[in-house]
């Protein structure tokens, strides 16, 4: 499970992606690789990443993202895209620029920010449940106790 | 493989799903399934999908689009989004209401109309090429395949 | 008359819908639900709601807010949408995943935030004003204090 | 049930309201008032709509959309807003001119063009349906029809 | 010169207006009226302001904006529109209701904020200009001021 | 009076804002004026305006509209801008590149398309009835028979 | 000169910057190809684009038009970017896509459509200009007839 | 090189660009020039500056963006634009009032705010760097530094 980001400072948005698949028992690579500034890092980590082992890739970038999607054009594993915001206008570029995938490459899209990059590892963990066992039980009592976590009321 | 639409009339949008899971030789169970006007039968559906075998949801669904959300609650296998467009703002409804889930529940969500809808199961073949050779080969076919019908020049 | 929230963050904005309520003599059964996380809680609640003496419900969420759209699916009693802001886009993908219901199932909708909450709750008494005198008299009176209230000049 | 519009040309996109209370078997009385051209028949009609029986106002209006927002500021009764499409905006002008009410008046606004205004004309049923029998079991009525008549497969 | 706000709130958005008034000489008549929840005031007020002397009103408000619109409908006189910020939308949905304007009702509009306030305020002494010729002349001498408190360099 | 616009091609929109003022008795000045393509003709034509007679200009272009800013920046007289849609984003971007002026040279900003151009030609008329009693007459009559169209039901 | 397209469909969106650089007497070197699904290609062509003679990147793409700014991350040379309509939210997309790069890597964008693709033909001109006597002379031809072109009027 | 700014605040916003181009050993003529405040400035700059050694202009603005609109007007030196946030829709009105020039006058467009400021200098130093050797190793240094700067992980 490789998490790729733009920038350095990305990681605070990106860290419920590690956090979430730490819960479900999955080991995450996290690394930082700009689709624009290191390309040749870009093109080298993901062609080589089946290999390694890497199954699922998890991309995280703010403004004009490419990298999620310069990510599935090199690869046939499941990209996930996680919008970042921060730019001037509150990350709907982001949004725009992973979501809105020409048909044939495609890239599965979750909310901008925190809360999307917990979904996708959340999203990953249901992708690995399908042919891993201890995932898909810990996947089940995280949905429980997520469940169980809701108060009755707000008082 | 599920796909589900909340109308009728969105049948002509998601057809590529259904079609490019064709060529990698996964069948689909198509429905039309309404959250809002079908509840009880969306809830059917969903909770005893796993038993019939059911391994992903691909949902498209139009306007305040809930489909996705509402059956990413009741599952835990993978959802994926389709953002139907048709509407007064062009499907930007569609997109918002299918894409900014909260964090916990996740959807994965593509690209508006058609071409989310290949990519969706473009996607959802990805998925299952983790587990499946062959899938695998015919996803790995159909990439060559794409690439190679672009052509050099647009005359 | 109920008050339904997604989260328990929800509070302090919808606050206000049980505020002007409780000026107006109602009193308010005020629970967070959320139509992702605990799905089994909300159609529980809202099936049940009819026999229990809810009339009216008012239901707050925000990102892609779904909560009041799967409430009305399940009731034909008044359902009250109130977009919650918070997210990166500021509360206009709740707005769009709240008011853009598809044709057959209302949704009433309110400005996003506070100013929202108040008037769903104002909305909520104006529908029991037209069978109970009591609520029909507070309300006058609440509107006669507020255009009472409004200063001659802003100095 | 009044029904007002802002201009002739509306009425298309405002019948689904009428047609859905017919079949609920509630007349409406249609009007095209303009809060910008005509505001002394506004006035005039809003001020004496209670004596003359109307319970539910449902007013649908495009562009800078006033008719919903200054029927409120003169009833206490509720007022219902169907923003309509036609503009250079799509109707999103409308929509924000109608649901971005400030806290104090409300108005209960649908979604953008004939869905609104067919949910509205639902929405104004369900009102009614809390103190009048016929229209709850029509409404009853309608909702199963509706849901019976959603097919199973798109084919 | 009548300066109108939906709010007292408004008040320090909308300063500049009698600020840059008050320095081209011009006196005004500074009120809060809300078309919502002073209906009647506002209609006392802009049917009698011609025989009192009001030439041009400025009307600044926020969210549904539809002050200036209601202004308009009851006057021929020049109506001016600020449209305020400090909604979740960030007044985009101000400008869009006051802006978009049906033909037939005009309702000059300016920027959303303090900079739309000042140029409004600076609108209707040109509008004055053109009968006044102590305002034409202020006028003119602001605007060289202005010219020449440029400064040349940003340092 | 001059009508002012950046191509040819926006007379079809601009019209009604000659013909409105034709109804009021006022002749204008007609000019396809670029700001972009032309600037020497518009430095002429606009410093010149005011000897000629000149006392208002309505100024309609579309995309990145520059026309009210930069003529509002050589004359202190009133000038009047109209949005023209036609880009891919519908007009939107002539709105905001009009509307949202800074502080210091105002133009007031009508809505998008032909509905804007008529109502700045109304507007204009409004202007000038301040100091021409023919037009005040003419404005007023327009208004009466304009109220008196608006037909009861659009039946 | 190479103008590069994501699709053969472009073509006729990106054709306008071929037309106007032959007006400047500068050919052009025009290609399909795909940053997504031809990623091999591109960068092929990218990083031997120096040595071919290539002095500046005209780049056209819809939806997420990655295609400019992943050539701004291979080559130090000038890249352009036209940002094309044809998805459900009109370009938008491919607008902030193309615009919203990162510092660092610059891509120089232009208007959504034809008029992007006819501007951006004429900005590489006005680059070479400053390098090329016959191009600065073409250019300033162009210009002094564009000027001319224009109407005094638009009857 | 020449920097214009609409205002002394922009400034800050626009330093990236000065100081990018310093490390490129660019020297910069840094100037206040607003195309509504001080049109004659503007336009005494503009058409005297290639007599001056000017060879590209780089025009920050805000809120109805024209500075770099109109500066392309006056010359036909390439002009860059960078859309400056700040107004109430945070730059988007900025970046359409920039980047949605009409077809025949270009302005070449970068991100809102500093990230856009800093490549508008980025790209002039590749624009220089095809007529300059010092320049174009200076840039080659830059993005290599650049690259290496990027840390392999967030930790």
């Amino acid at each position: 499970m490789a998490i790729l980001m733009g920038s350095k400072n990305d990681w605070e948005k990106m860290k419920p992606a590690a956090d979430v698949l730490a819960k479900l028992g999955v080991g995450t690579d996290v690394r930082v690789i700009s689709a624009h500034r290191t390309p040749a890092r870009h093109h080298e980590y993901v062609t080589g990443a089946e290999d390694r082992g890497i199954e699922i890739f998890i991309c995280g970038a703010g403004m004009a993202a490419h990298l999620a999607g310069v990510t599935a054009a090199l690869t046939p594993l499941p990209v996930l895209g996680v919008p970042l915001d921060g730019s001037a206008v509150d990350g709907l570029d982001a949004l725009l620029a992973t979501v809105q995938m020409p048909g044939g490459i495609p890239v599965a899209t979750f909310a901008i920010g925190k809360a999307g990059a917990k979904n996708a590892g959340l999203f990953a963990g249901a992708i690995l449940a399908g042919r891993d066992e201890s995932v898909r039980k810990a996947l089940a009592e995280f949905r429980e106790a997520q469940t169980a976590g809701v108060p009755e009321t707000p008082f």
